[in-house]
């Protein structure tokens, strides 16, 4: 593989700003923000190394930037990934401009640097090099890359309806991956499934005066009395029916799970806290992180909510709340299991509406990909790859691979402080070379598999 | 009284213009913006009445705007105002811009038109007619204008305490009055106090992926079951001792609060709901509107607030609590029993900071100032006066009055409809002008009493 990786050192520079263009174009589906111009971007970038790329209408969403580059081997290998990014707010709390791509110390900061363009970027850059040095590619791949991850992925379904025989593939490589807090790759065999809701309280048909707070229903109290019916300070979410499809990890998955390393005082360290939810530790902390679901307040809004004090009675309350499925929880049902927990505990004025749902899936350990990533992790690093039967995370796993059959596992270029989500996200330059070789390496070795 | 009236009704366009340019000077103290221009601006204001007037310090504060212009008797009335105005947020949901004291259909529109620089500059403008009119004032009059009303006058109790003597007066008209949904005038006798607070929680130390929030502490939690530990859907405060000073109404407030109109039907049209609290009405309202104290959700903030889903874990949580206090309720020992509270129940890590405490007080209903402005009102209004034993809102009267032994009733421009804290806050012109002549008219026969 040397001829490859020489490739790749020469020219960094070039597919370091190839990144840094792509990081450039600000892309916010949430927002819809730049949305289009990236789409086109994409497109070009696929079309500049040889790919048949175009768009793929979604029926009401973002479109899909699909392509495809012809190998030797019968084999295909599918790269998923995703051209949008999260907000950027706060924005006071960045170090420098989210959309700069400023190299510091490194490493590259902006947002989607790790999540997901600094992937996008490595896996085009790889197939880029293949072709250069080789001439042609050892197998089929096939790029999806689509525009509404962020948002939880609502017009996927769309295209898989629509083009199930181009999403067929021997195996699928994840959008995300990278190495965790101690520097070991860590390779994910699942995701979460995600019910993501925003609640809405209405009041008074404007803001008020606090004083007629005597007597004028405060849609804020409203919602916080509904969301404290979600769960208590027990952690234990009080949605009748919501543990009932939850099945508990297999032996062969706990086993999996006493296998990864223990890394609870950087986590801490890193968070800044003191201890996890519940004092929880070693074998127990891992079994909720990676197999319980959650009930998480994402944001929540009403009111005044400046400096110092205005004595207003708020005519709205907002809040968003992020439900972290495991198999076999659905999405749907879990939202109606919520509405009806409302409506029960006497929160009928509180409207739901459910956001980008997602059923959680999951590869088994011993899916030849998943044994091809760990081994490329192996050559190219220095650590022992981790390997986790599940990340804590969520995306179309179950949509795009799991209902065709499809495994996939995770490669990416991110690590433990990548800040996805987050102001100051970032990824080593580094990192970022070294995973446009990994991809290269498992190209080849997935191809004679 | 026709000479004053007339001149009055000549220079209406004069003191309207005076009010505009009082309006376009912005003046948010939560927010510190304008404070030191409109303080110039309303000292200006008064020397161009003749008045002694000079800036006072309040060790920490914003400035009192203080004015003295002798009059012929030896009876001296002052007028409480402030300067100071409420935030303009939410913007999109004003018809004009809130600085601009635009003039449409009748009313001039503008944060302050009615809270409180309406009645600053009726108050101005009445002094001057009488001035212009008559050679001279039937009294003596005080002005004493905070910076501060607006952010709870967390510094006026210096000012008192070094300017005892300036405070000192026979009479002193309140902030703030005007007319109610059916056009009828209302005397407020009183002021709730308040309790003003902000709450705080912290998790990680900044923002994280949401997926970690199987075993990461969510300060919007935290706070969500602290705000829910302070009150519940049957609107009772659940922090023990929260009621014990609360004084029950006498028989003659009652009957005061009986002899006030009903106008449910149109309070609950005005704010588009379909009944009130607890499904009250009646004597029972208006109890509860009058003499009970209220613990509101006036914001709260957490995590992302903006357009669609961002699968956050907050780092930072806040939420303003505004309680209004009645007789004989402390603002500090309420402070100090909510801290208790949340201690006892397991939020030690919720902090909580006091902004802007004021005692609760009344005016007797037998005190001769009230009895001067009810007839008043009769003389220049079609509907008979309304008096009320106490206003549902709060102000520095027990700091500014109560406590010198001051009688204190209100009596102003604004109306039911006026938006005080709300969008597009307004007053009506000719309720403008007519309270120039009330105020005259109060001068007069306050002097004579």
């Amino acid at each position: 593989m040397d001829d490859l990786y020489n490739h790749i050192d020469e020219h960094a520079n070039h597919y370091i700003a190839a990144l840094q263009r792509l990081v450039q174009q600000p892309s916010v589906a949430a927002q819809n923000v730049g949305m289009a111009e990236t789409a086109a971007l994409v497109q070009e970038m696929l079309v500049g190394i040889g790919a048949e790329a175009r768009l793929y209408d979604t029926r009401g969403g973002y479109p899909v930037v699909y392509g495809e580059v012809a190998g030797a081997a019968p084999k295909t290998l599918s790269f998923y990934n995703h051209y949008d990014v999260q907000p950027v707010e706060p924005l006071d709390l960045w170090q420098s401009d989210p959309w700069a791509a400023e190299i510091r110390d490194g490493r590259i900061w902006g947002r989607g640097t790790s999540d997901n363009k600094g992937n996008i970027a490595a896996r085009v850059a790889a197939v880029d090099a293949y072709r250069q040095v080789r001439g042609g590619l050892p197998l089929n791949v096939k790029f999806i890359i689509e525009g509404e991850e962020e948002i939880g992925s609502p017009h996927l379904e769309h295209f898989t309806a629509d083009h199930a025989d181009l999403c067929r593939a021997d195996a699928c490589i994840w959008e995300f991956g990278g190495k965790d807090l101690e520097g070991r790759p860590v390779v994910y065999l699942g995701l979460k499934g995600i019910c993501y809701v925003e609640l809405r309280a209405r009041g008074a048909n404007q803001d008020q005066h606090s004083s007629i707070a005597t007597s004028t229903p405060n849609p804020a109290w409203r919602l916080v009395w509904a969301l404290a019916s979600l769960k208590g300070p027990d952690e234990r979410v009080l949605i009748p029916g919501f543990y009932d499809k939850v099945v508990p990890p297999t032996p062969e998955e706990v086993a999996a799970l006493e296998r990864m390393p223990d890394n609870e005082a950087k986590r801490l360290d890193h968070l800044g806290i003191d201890r996890f939810l519940l004092d929880l530790t070693g074998i127990e902390l891992k079994k909720r992180d990676y197999f319980q679901p959650t009930c998480t307040i994402s944001g929540i809004e009403s009111g005044y909510t400046g400096q110092g004090s205005k004595t207003v009675l708020p005519s709205r309350a907002m809040a968003k709340v992020d439900m972290r499925l495991v198999a076999d929880q659905d999405p749907h049902e879990i939202f109606a299991l919520l509405r009806q927990h409302l409506d029960d505990e006497g929160f009928s004025d509180i409207e739901a509406i459910l956001l980008g749902p997602e059923k959680p899936a999951r590869t088994p350990l011993s899916a030849t990909i998943a044994q091809v990533v760990v081994e490329a992790y192996r050559e190219l690093y220095d650590a022992e790859p981790v390997v986790s039967p599940t990340s804590a995370g969520s995306g179309p796993w179950y949509e795009l691979c799991a209902r065709f059959g499809i495994d996939a596992c995770t490669a990416g270029v991110g690590h433990a402080r990548s800040q996805a989500h987050a102001p100051n996200e970032n990824i080593y330059v580094d990192d970022f070379v070294r995973g446009i070789k990994h991809i290269c390496l498992i190209m080849d070795r997935f191809a004679r598999s």
